[in-house]
């Protein structure tokens, strides 16, 4: 990440960073790390492999660091807070590995996708273990409003994994429809991760609604920071890793708000690239020019700053604190990937 | 299913059946088909639509069946035990539903399998759903001990498909470890169906290892006759759904014990159908000549007697009754399914 520039006036604003969550989680962190390794650890060879393939190759682990943050904020001083953290970074790792076979991608993290080096099947089996022994954690953990949180996630997830399936290469999306989606596939992740934190401190219903709002609205943020950096961020020029979603013909919010706002013309180039599969030499740089034209990045990060902005103001009854601030910090950092 | 006939002496038995189990669990099996409805229902039509094509497609729903009828023999009064028994159904679904992606089949039940009709992707996804779906319930039921049971079981299962992935193609395959797949794949889930019967009654440890030990049995048994009957069963001549195993590569116990049994010649034979994957015309012909010259199938279907009779033992301490005898009687009909 370079200097934050605001775009508006040019001058240098001090940066959003994530170094503070992790400065105050690096020491449960490490506990989560070693619980990660021993729970990926089986007889069966194949399972360390692929997990490890996947956990080692540098996710920011900002879900389990939530659940932490969240945790100590709310003054909790047991060790299930590190558990549940485990089971989050686990249910989010089958999460991508079940996605790689849906999606058919070939790489995750810059390094091959596991379904190309151990094939589809390993890539769903594995999954469903990760899950099995997420949930083995959870009950260790013996908070049944816990479990109850985080399953309710594991089947919201999957739930907005299919509508996504159900709505592809649907060019008529509305911006409601792939909220829907994004909200059940992305943000309730986030939103369990950061719950489950006063759950297990105790802190009753309002901190509980508090947090689930936080993490709700983050994840959504950080989803739509995500499909505009897909069209290269703010700055909209082609660069590594630019286009996947479009080569996969992915509906996202830049495209709907382009495709809304756009000519006819307009309408028959996304329909033929995204809908009807047709995309050739030169159209990704065509899209990227429409998404400039009719502003469909910048919309996708306002968009994205309105649910940062909730997310942090989900946090506002808090007493403030180091805790506070860095969650409110990470919001900032997540919109900030953008420039 | 014919008549029931004795190999040894040609004279009829009385047949045994599934019929005093379903007796015994009708109304409450009502109760868990409603369930199972109303938990496969979703607003994204994809979902109760895949769910609904396989589990209408006609399992005999023997796990839930033991769920209730375990929980009934332990005196349990309750509701739990319909909501239980419909997430063991959610979880055997959930695995038929990725057995199918990871064994690329074609058919299920007699069905064209759901990849066939909606694709990988729904496979995958509505499983995760299904999973997700099974634990929400499970933590409505409130029993940590029963979750504990279940969600082993499903860290279990996946474990024993990852086993069997990485053993696929591998003729040296021994007895043992073959044993160690299909109890992890197959009998950990009639295992926890029937355990998490006494859990929910509350009968203790010694109930709870009994009704272990009589479901990871009588899941051997099954396994056993299932492989059996894939290759013609005692008869063991070409029918209906012969060979599915012998086509995918699968290494069974029949093929173990006829691949120990039989000469470099037929080892020879062996290696190139399954574990090179070279299998012609005729040669699924000339696989049930030598497991019949072998008595392989007669071999299979010995074991899987073994394990029944452990089953039958295992309820032995438990007082005569209805459920006792219809449970003891099931274990008869796995395994007489093979004639």
């Amino acid at each position: 990440m370079g200097v934050v520039v605001s775009l508006e006036e040019g001058k240098k604003r001090p940066e959003a960073s994530v170094e503070p969550l992790v400065r105050l989680t690096a020491a449960d962190m490490d506990r989560v790390n070693a619980l990660i390794l021993s729970k990926a650890g089986s007889d069966v060879a194949m399972i360390p492999e692929v997990a490890n393939h996947l956990i080692s190759s540098g996710g920011k682990r900002l879900r389990p660091m939530m659940t932490l943050a969240a945790a100590q904020m709310c003054g909790y001083t047991g060790k299930g807070h590190v558990e549940l953290a485990m089971a989050v970074e686990f249910m989010h790792t089958a999460t991508l590995l079940h996605d790689d076979v849906v999606d058919e991608s070939d790489m995750r993290r810059g390094k091959l996708a596991a379904r190309k080096l151990w094939g589809n099947q390993a890539s769903v089996l594995v999954g469903d273990f990760l899950l099995g022994q997420a949930f083995r954690v959870m009950v260790e953990v013996g908070s049944l409003q816990a479990l109850g949180c985080l399953s309710d996630a594991a089947a919201i997830i999957a739930e907005g994994e299919v509508m996504q399936l159900a709505a592809a290469k649907n060019m008529a999306t509305t911006e409601d429809e792939y909220l829907a989606v994004i909200r059940a596939k992305t943000a309730a992740l986030f939103s369990a991760a950061a719950e489950v934190g006063p759950i297990i401190a105790g802190s009753g219903r309002d901190a509980e609604a508090a947090f689930r709002s936080y993490g709700t609205n983050l994840g959504l943020a950080f989803q739509l920071v995500d499909d505009a950096l897909d069209y290269g961020g703010s700055s909209a020029a082609l660069g590594k890793n630019v286009g996947d979603d479009f080569r996969e013909g992915k509906i996202t919010l830049p495209v709907v708000l382009a495709y809304r706002r756009g000519s006819d013309d307009d309408r028959a180039f996304w329909k033929r690239c995204l809908q009807d599969g047709g995309a050739v030499e030169g159209d990704l740089e065509h899209a990227i020019a429409l998404l400039k034209t009719h502003d469909a990045i910048t919309g996708t990060v306002e968009r994205a700053r309105h649910y940062g902005a909730m997310a942090k103001d989900a946090l506002a009854p808090f007493k403030d604190g180091a805790h506070k601030r860095a969650l409110v910090e990470v919001v900032d950092f997540c919109v900030s990937r953008v420039h």
